[in-house]
């Protein structure tokens, strides 16, 4: 079975991707990544204070915040800080974000400091929280950087490389790298985080209409582990320019 | 390899459970559902009105809520509604939730009605999210029945049975139906949603350490099918009587 | 003048009372009673801190909080924290309940401790402020008994023994402990918290449409009386099992 | 036995009274009420609108809004707006003296208008909600005399008379009209809201330390009924000026 | 070209300027400012605290905050208080008369003090900021004394004596304190802060519709050094009394 | 008297500005306007509503939301979004900017349609408001472009050609365009926004310290005029691109 999709790519190709680093001037770490589209600036900042919860563990804490411009997508969408709260949906996004991260570093190592992700949206074609990720991992990366120059700390807390896709099923296909057109009527949609070997970071899979079978899971996971691989090959590049 | 759980139950065994309907009066439907010692309550409560983004479309809305009563936990939370705004959890559950359930029915046979399903904890003992999905299934197929006898609607807008269980890694064995002191030290924590053909509503699973394998993500999604399927026949039951 | 309550009752009867002890695992008191159709959950916390305002004055704090689940009503009411506040009457009676238990206690006899009392109507049919306080004075003597028990005070700090009903003008005659047929409908509503020595600790009495002359206030405070040594015996029985 | 108050009144004897009507230029009803140091400006304000719950009942509706300056007191209180949220005793206060001023008038007479009381504390020494009772009846009436003379209405709504004062237990003797420093002491404090028949309209009393007598209670509410004739006298010189 | 001013007053008249001190019992600093028919309750609280980033520097700290009572203006405001939040506009008035007093102000001569410049429109009708500014300059001077008294400090802080005014183009000529009449349909409001040398503290102008040439802004700015040299002079003899 | 500016430019030098339109896909309008190191992304919404207060007037609406990304800036400040409200300088620039656009249209012009001008700094090094205003003139004239083009106007609405600047007194010297080293330590700060004219649409000057004089203000404007020629012509290059 063949299947069209709106962009004309192959079911498992990703979109051109770009990793743009120091893309802004005061951040540790600041990664514009283009997904296609989709436009996300992440930068990450040192601070030398921990959370409350764990003073005194002689470890640090990573934690990201999300938010999405205003005119980043096809209409307007009301600014949260306006509302006076973050939705739902950005709350569950800067979550995954957070845990995807902490999982990359061995945060005893961190000493007590603590990096904060944030993860802001300048134009969106879907795929804003896998995207996210990805870029967040080289902007952490950068930071931790910093803190080996200014000696902050005296060996790298990065434990592992990770990256992060989604894949769905669209006109009753698996594909790999969902744009908008293909997210707002894909069938299923799942957002996949994994590291350099294959190993799970985190699973997140939603039927958005008929539930999905064990063969289209495996069939997925497939694609996103391909995904992966090419995601993380990318990061190593724009970190090694 | 042998484990020992700290409630001795086999790696493959769920909890002891128990569904209560009609629990309180006044709700249209009302489940305690219990596994082991956690304890939510389930109400659906039918409304003749639908969201403002779903006027004039001549269908329903499904939606849930979800709250953790302050001392169903061993230590007192605070109240949200003292602290003016649900955590970034409650919002992720209750939007796990609400999803879940529009999944089981066909939203367009349910007339211009809204459904709200509203899990409260009234004790915790792991596993909250998921025991809300299998009870809140029930309460709203009591709910759908009761506006069939009413006349609201004229035939069952169920599409299908669902249920919800909750699998991981702890010391490092795949175990089903996690418990406080399993899920507080596990490694790995996965959320599963199927209907009762063994098909995926959801998949939600995180490493809380190291990453899982691929292995381990085939075994932790057999142990949901096992777990689901019975948790099927509770329904099934405590519908019958 | 003869007048027919909803319910049958004699003007001067309550209605049936159950109070069950240790309902939940997890809090030091819990409580839940029933008055007719109204059931509230009452746990007692508690916690080795005490609000700043009291700092160094080496005595303890009683405090409450009150709620209904969105689904304890007829119709289902919006849930406080989605809502982002408490309800002016939610306020009100979780100040009044707090306010009723200090009264129960020598706070400087507590420690440096506090207790907390959450009241959860988990179904209401009228009453359910004073059936809080009544099953809320069950549960804070359960957790002064652990605290006893756990050695962290020596003696015990309760004062007196309280409980609480309502009284009202319905239908023109005094009644006791109106339920929500006739809580709708009364002319005068009235609270009355008193001690076992049939003391007051607090009286909130309104007219709901025309005034109460004094005559009318005589009768219903007899009528409380009676009501409060009856709820008084069967607190004294729920603690004596 | 004979006590000292700390102003040298006698135990039944008000504080001096003076209200002075069109205080502010605005407002259809404006009158600054000093109860001795107490001064509370309150605003009546008319408006051709009704809340949504009654809308098409063909009657009015009266609220009331509460506020201290924060500066009225002895040390500064932060400012509820800065803050962000009223405080549980403004609700508590704002929804008393709502439903004293509804009592006071026949809803049905009202057209569909609605007249909101702002009751704003200048300076505090003791009895601001009793004060603001007292004070908003006045402002009252001089909203309903404009819109008789407007053509708003053909015929006075005003059903009752109303005024409110404190009683309490100043040193183990009933005394009337408590200022700061006897309130700030008091065993027992009871804000009394009488028509001019001496009828109940609303009744609330709290024991701050031991329990009231049945006694006690009825020498309390023989002081509020000497002193809520003399206030009404006040008003009614006052509107006749 | 002669116009006609609603108030009949000259092009550069002030309206009847009042300063009463004193106004309430218990701030250190209490004026009452009336501005013709705008009335405006400055008060003065002094508090031996400093806010968190002036920790350990020595120095003293000058706030203000600013409301209208709901029926100071035509038609009743909506309380920022219910409403949970200070508008935009509130917040910029206030955040202007905090900037101003602390430009009188030798902050390092006030010791780790902080005063609070609460101002509190009683009644509206044009230029309350600026009214509020003057006034606020003689309550800041009576607390001072009042701190100088209690010897709080030693010498006076204040450097300069400072009053505001606005001026704006009505119908097309420059006009001086502009009242409400006036303000509504002007084309041009400048709110102007000066010392009593006629040097600039603050200038904001805004042209509500055509703009304002450099011609008008000159004799804008000659209005108001006229209209401020006249309002220190009120100051000064308020301050004598 | 030669200060010396820390980049070294001369008193009257703006620093260097490109204005890149087009630069996200959705909006109607979108423009990176960068001031030296401030880069402001400035988008216009078009949107077929109108505010309620302007319903049935036939005229449209400018609106204007102002944000700073957490990491724009030194040190990372926290997201709004998450504290839940936008803080008061921030209120005070966006009702600045939406002020200063709503006065280059005739909005009786622009038709029953709201424009909303977003501008989010993703960089900032001084004069961020004064770079979002002169950038937001750019996106809206694309904005009104393509509702030209799209035919939901017929004739421009454009009234006037506005731009922005700071001006200032660094080192004793009127100095053109602050920079973030300049304005953190300037005695006056002004904001000056005018027309392709040289009249004024707003003024805004503040004295950090001592007040300032008559003639530097004078200086201060001749600046501000010189400045804003020059901004003007970029504009009008960028738009003949």
């Amino acid at each position: 079975m063949t299947i069209s999709r709106p962009s004309g790519r192959a079911a498992d190709e990703l979109r051109p991707i770009t990793i743009e680093r120091n893309y802004t001037a005061h951040a540790e770490g600041s990664v514009l990544i283009s997904c296609g589209q989709t436009k996300v600036l992440c930068t990450a900042s040192v601070e030398t204070r921990i959370p409350h919860f764990l003073k005194g563990q002689g470890q640090g804490w990573i934690t990201a915040e999300y938010g999405m411009l205003p005119r980043s997508t096809g209409t307007r969408m009301g600014r949260e800080a306006a509302r006076g709260k973050q939705s739902g949906r950005t709350q569950e996004i800067q979550r995954l974000i957070g845990r995807s991260l902490r999982a990359a570093v061995d945060l005893t190592q961190l000493g007590e400091h603590s990096i904060t992700l944030d993860c802001d949206v300048i134009q969106a074609d879907g795929g804003t929280r896998t995207a996210s990720i990805t870029g967040a991992y080289v902007a952490l990366n950068d930071a931790i950087n910093h803190m080996l120059n200014k000696k902050m700390i005296s060996k790298s807390p990065i434990a592992r490389q990770i990256a992060s896709v989604s894949v769905g099923i669209y006109q009753g296909m698996p594909v790999l790298d969902l744009d908008y057109p293909e997210d707002s009527t894909a069938h299923t949609d799942m957002n996949v985080i994994m590291d350099m070997n294959g190993a799970f970071i985190e699973v997140q899979g939603t039927a958005e209409g008929a539930p999905f079978t064990a063969q289209e899971m495996t069939d997925m996971l497939a694609l996103a582990d391909k995904g992966i691989k090419e995601l993380i090959q990318y990061q190593t590049q724009a970190l090694a320019s």
